[in-house]
């Protein structure tokens, strides 16, 4: 028995190592465990992340004073205690009004990872895709004076600024979304797959091996690849035949393509698909299949794969919720039409 | 010079005692600095509170699934990181309804402190007032079901409520409502000025005992009083000669009246009064001695109060942001009509 034991181990251990190199031989790449790292993976070398820029920037993301309705921060869209998302079809912004082209808001964890950001992949990072949805009229509808004269009104964002970037700093629109990306940069969610990918055998169980697996062989890493399981790339061609093809008026890239969303927390960001047509997970896989693979997966595979994408579920960062600095008589007041 | 500063020491400590004194008699009372003390002001003996409540509590108000749309949190309108409201005049809820009433977001904070919940006190705790915006169609629209299905879709919530309140619990709307109210009672922020009433002479500068003072004298502490500095009666006239008396159509209670707010964290809160039309605190003082005490309080006496007041602003819990359980196929799906 002890010798049966020793070798059933022994042979548990060989596959699963084969299974990590197979692992990363596809493309996929943990969150690195080690804090010095990841730093260097996230960091911005234009804005180098400092404790006083990220509390900042904290701050202005859970601030709604800075969209025209002052009620809407970026929060209510990429809300960091649900998947980082809304977990609506189309997020609802300024005067309730859908997303025009009927995109589903993606989640902002691990979006650092991500090489471009959108649906389209048309910012090339966190910093700039901040400057969207705050001045998009359906999303937060402000312009960048209403932004740089809310946050100037008040003493303490002026002196947090100053904290943050030296005395003679010059808050403008881009300088808040700046320290705005910049605070997104940390919301990464380490998982049981990152512990495994790290070489801890054990982080994973026989089921969720035999999930990756079959995520491996079936071929989702030719997109779902990186430390994001995705963002690396548009490949998803709009018009494939996709029973909810024509919903919204979303072109994708130039070239029809969408961005490859990531799969991490994917339990926690239904609706899915770039449109938010599909609920269920399950269902996504089997589409995923037949659309971008040209394969019919099996339920018995696409129960697998699920169990495998269950482990993709991270530990999302403590924050303390931020104390906003007081509206003064010098900030502008809302405007909600 | 030594004898000189002795004899001003003294002079100043029987002035800041007898100003104490006088506060006292004209009503106002502190929050307890004794935390045993402060527990037996705001629990409620029906249901005690407990860390278990108290994190499931907090995880409903920040939940926005509990709403029709399933974007709109308790926190969207009574914002903890802000006032504890929406620093808007009256409340944007679904579809982007303005409050038909055309009423303001009171703050949570304190609310605890407060004999009566809502303008018109119609509701005895924060228990029974956390059940009427849930519901109200302009706010988050939501049916007791709604709420009732959402959150016993998620087995996480399930447990945590068996762990707050036993395995046999039944997960009702009000149980729901409850935990929230109960969640709202340690939402409290002692102040400056409660460490003076508690005998910390040093606590207010001098400017603010000046304020303190004809706080007094003019007769403020007729209506804002006790823990709350408000919340224990009704006593504004809806019908007094008041500039903005014809907004919106909500009457006060039967008499007419409405319920007095409290003063604490005044200069995160505008707009002021009921309706919301006033942003100046100074207007807000000025107006109150006209139309309540039928005074003319002078500006000399206006920026005095207003020195004052903010002594009131108090030190916010500190809060961790809760992470929510995740949506599962059973959760009722939002509904944005």
């Amino acid at each position: 028995m002890k010798l049966l034991s020793t070798l059933t181990l022994t042979t548990s251990l060989l596959m699963a190592s084969s299974l990590m190199k197979e692992a990363k031989d596809a493309g996929l790449k943990p969150i690195p465990s080690s804090q010095t790292e990841l730093l260097k993976l996230i960091d911005n070398p234009n804005n180098p992340i400092t404790d006083a820029k990220i509390e900042l920037g904290k701050k202005l993301y859970f601030d709604p004073r800075l969209s025209k309705s002052e009620i809407i921060s970026c929060n209510f869209c990429h809300n960091l205690g649900e998947g980082g998302d809304d977990g609506v079809e189309a997020s609802i912004g300024h005067k309730w009004t859908a997303n025009p082209h009927h995109v589903n808001a993606p989640t902002v964890y691990n979006a650092v990872f991500f090489t471009t950001q959108f649906w389209d992949g048309r910012a090339k990072d966190l910093e700039e895709q901040a400057q969207g949805p705050i001045q998009a009229h359906p999303e937060m509808a402000a312009t960048k004076e209403h932004v740089e004269n809310v946050v100037n009104s008040m003493p303490e964002y002026v002196s947090e600024f100053q904290k943050a970037y030296g005395d003679n700093v010059k808050i403008s629109f881009e300088k808040v979304t700046d320290t705005i990306g910049l605070f997104e940069r940390i919301l990464v969610t380490p998982s049981p797959y990152d512990s495994f990918l790290n070489g801890e055998e054990n982080a994973l169980t026989t089921e969720q091996k035999q999930g990756l697996k079959t995520f491996i062989k079936i071929g989702c890493t030719s997109c779902h690849t990186g430390v994001g399981l995705g963002g690396e790339m548009n490949a998803f061609n709009i018009t494939a035949t996709y029973k909810y093809m024509n919903v919204g008026d979303f072109k994708g890239d130039k070239n029809g393509m969408v961005k490859v969303p990531t799969l991490r927390n994917i339990t926690q960001t239904a609706p899915y698909f770039h449109n938010g047509k599909i609920w269920s997970l399950k269902e996504a896989i089997k589409e995923m299949g037949r659309i971008q693979l040209g394969t019919d997966i099996s339920n018995k595979e696409v129960n697998e794969i699920e169990t495998f994408l269950k482990a993709l579920t991270g530990t999302k960062p403590t924050l303390t919720l931020p104390i906003l600095p007081a509206s003064t008589d010098k900030t502008p007041k809302p405007d909600l039409n």
